[in-house]
């Protein structure tokens, strides 16, 4: 078993930088707090007798040898970085649970086959500069760096140039490690484990997203004067496209989410009917015909509304990945460490997105998770137990050590 | 006749500070702009030997003196404002055709009995500091000192603190003075007199309005994983609040109007369904009995549309004015002058509101309008022509001499 006071310890510790205003977090990716969280970490894996790497990402990967020089490592993290109003587990834990492993092999002097490297993505959240899961998806192949190079955030200032300002731009070229295996410990962000009374969801699948960018323009005009006929209202147009968005994902139940969650009116003034509607539909489902079908559904409709209204309409993907199912090697391995700690557990599809979606291209990869209270996420609320972070991190020990070959 | 060169130059020269982003104006009240344009204004005054006085709230009022020591002052007047994408000519035509009325009396060597105070009238767009026509309602007594120096912009800066930042805050107590009468000259800033083919708008009356600021309480949670029935979703009960006010607005044609300019979603993250929206719904008609019902009947949907979905609604009213009846010995020399000019005009409602709104609790007032193309304004392509905007200071200028007893 591993020791839960001092993994809660440590996420308590990384908690303190980067405070939000309710008990949460706000570490949003490169800012200076992402740079410090950063520092604490690389200090506690120097501690532990891990070397660490950095690509050109800002990606961190500490690594504790294997005996056989030949040998791929055991890949096991998450992500430091948070939502602007975020929990202090999402992505945390499953770095500092990582770290956990590593010091209980150091505690019980186990030597593997495989090296372990614990790794921090940058850039899983998305909330300052989609898409999220960017850092794995470069490393995955799926992006290229200079795409990523250029992601903007809501002020305008790029991924490259702030993650040169906060010193964390390594020399590693992205992708250039291999893996014998990924394994990713999570909170589920989701209320199934919660209601079913388990300690471990199995995580066999993820389900599918795409983040559809919407550009509607109207006509920027005086509300007071401006009689209604005479109206171009992009506003209007956004409010009906919220309403079908969610009659589109009602339609396609079970199994099916979709919602907005950001939007942006220009030039945002009580007595100006907006020229410019900026928006995000995040639209998700474990079935690759019902993502494709939703997606088109969406825009058909979004143009529908829009030309009905006079309002310009236009679409970008901002985010995207496809269903991925996991490794059924290593999903039975989490299954069976966790059966035989005595640990209660049901097979999961993650409702959220992960860097092991991207791993999952390049490597064998599979998740633990956790139960969250509530089902609450992305909220700085987001609460869980110090047992329930104790038993994933023993689930993932026993998955990790066993892969890389005790 | 005035001369229309020199006010188009004033015009062009006061459209140079603070510039927009397609052609128009950012010069939002108590921003370094705007304090730019009030010296700026302040030289042109000083040149035609007026004499500047500032109140408290920070409105300039240019006097040049009667020939009759006891006699109040004729204001005429406007602002010099603008919204974040404004026009050239949305308040600043009625300050500088003020001016432009002064000059043409030097150049004629008219002397009144009256004296004439060209006033520019602070805060009046409302886009930084709700509610619009600030100081003009101070002055009428309508909001206190403290209420208007509290009023916070989106960064959380208050009225009072940014007024003495850029050094307007005079000495003056705020609606000491009193007023023989109050003109104003603005663009129409709607569509009819365009339609009509009508050069000059005689402003019987001006519809009342509400500034209906909605905070919704959803619950934050993640778009990926939180199911479908879990939601508590503000933005959705947001987009439901947006067609219902289109509705009710439908519902009260002709005569009446409402939409929405401005949103807040927070944390505004795409993959974060919001716990909190905030916006304003603003909503006019010139009666009294229609704005009391269109209220009661927006403020009683909208809770039912929040309460079916579980959101928190509350409403706080951020702006009002019940509709005017402008003075009728003014608006009929404000007839009459484009009658004896040979300026086509017509009747009109104003759509927006005024500062004369306010001055119409205080003294005998009325507006002059003029057209403007496509009836656009709150938008940096407000346009109106050399000829439009003289005609209508003529008119003023026979309107004001008359007032002033020459
Ligand atoms: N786990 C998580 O919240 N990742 C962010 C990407 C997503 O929205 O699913
Ligand atoms: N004239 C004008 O646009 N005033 C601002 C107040 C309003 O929204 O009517």
């Amino acid at each position: 078993r591993v020791n839960g006071d001092r993994l809660w310890d440590m996420l308590m510790d990384m908690a303190k930088i980067g405070p939000g205003i309710a008990g949460g977090n706000n570490r949003q990716t490169l800012t200076d707090a992402d740079g410090e969280g950063r520092h604490l970490f690389k200090s506690w894996c120097e501690a532990a007798g891990l070397t660490m790497g950095v690509d050109k990402m800002g990606t961190m990967f500490a690594t504790r040898p294997g005996t056989d020089p030949d040998a791929l490592p055991v890949y096991v993290g998450s992500h430091l970085d948070t939502q602007p109003t975020g929990g202090k587990y999402d992505g945390v834990l499953g770095v500092l649970a990582g770290l956990e492993v590593v010091r209980t092999m150091n505690d019980l002097g186990i030597k593997t086959k495989h090296p372990i490297v614990v790794t921090n993505w940058a850039n899983e959240e998305g909330a300052r500069f989609a898409p999220a899961m960017l850092a794995s998806g470069v490393f995955a192949g799926v992006h290229s760096l200079d795409y990523a190079y250029a992601r903007r955030d809501p002020e305008g200032k790029t991924y490259g140039d702030e993650l040169k300002r906060i010193g964390w731009q390594g020399e590693e070229e992205v992708g250039a490690r291999k893996m014998h295996a990924y394994f990713e410990y999570h909170i589920e962000q989701g209320p199934i484990l919660e209601a079913e009374n388990k300690q471990i969801g199995v995580v066999t699948h993820c389900q599918g997203l795409w983040w559809l960018e919407f550009t509607l323009t109207g006509k920027e005009a005086h509300t007071g004067s401006t009689p209604m006929t005479m109206r171009v209202n992009a506003g209007l147009a956004f409010g009906r496209i919220m309403e079908m968005v969610q009659e589109v994902a009602m339609s396609e139940q079970p199994g099916a989410v979709a919602g907005v969650g950001q939007t942006f009116f220009t030039p945002n003034s009580r007595n100006v009917l907006p020229g410019k509607v900026v928006f995000t539909v995040d639209l998700r489902t474990p079935s690759q015909e019902k993502l494709d079908r939703m997606r088109a559904k969406i825009e058909a409709e979004a143009a529908k509304i829009c030309e009905a209204l006079g309002v310009g309409c236009s679409v970008e993907a901002v985010g995207h990945f496809d269903p991925v199912t996991f490794d059924p090697v290593l999903v039975e391995r989490v299954r069976n460490a966790a059966e035989k700690l005595g640990y209660s557990h049901m097979n999961l599809i993650s409702g959220a997105g992960h860097d092991a979606c991207w791993a999952a291209k390049v490597a064998p990869s599979t998740m633990v998770m956790c139960p969250c209270v509530g089902g609450l996420s992305h909220n700085e609320a987001e609460e869980i137990s110090k047992e329930w972070a104790a038993a994933g991190c023993d689930v993932l020990f026993h998955a990790v050590v066993e892969t890389a070959e005790f």
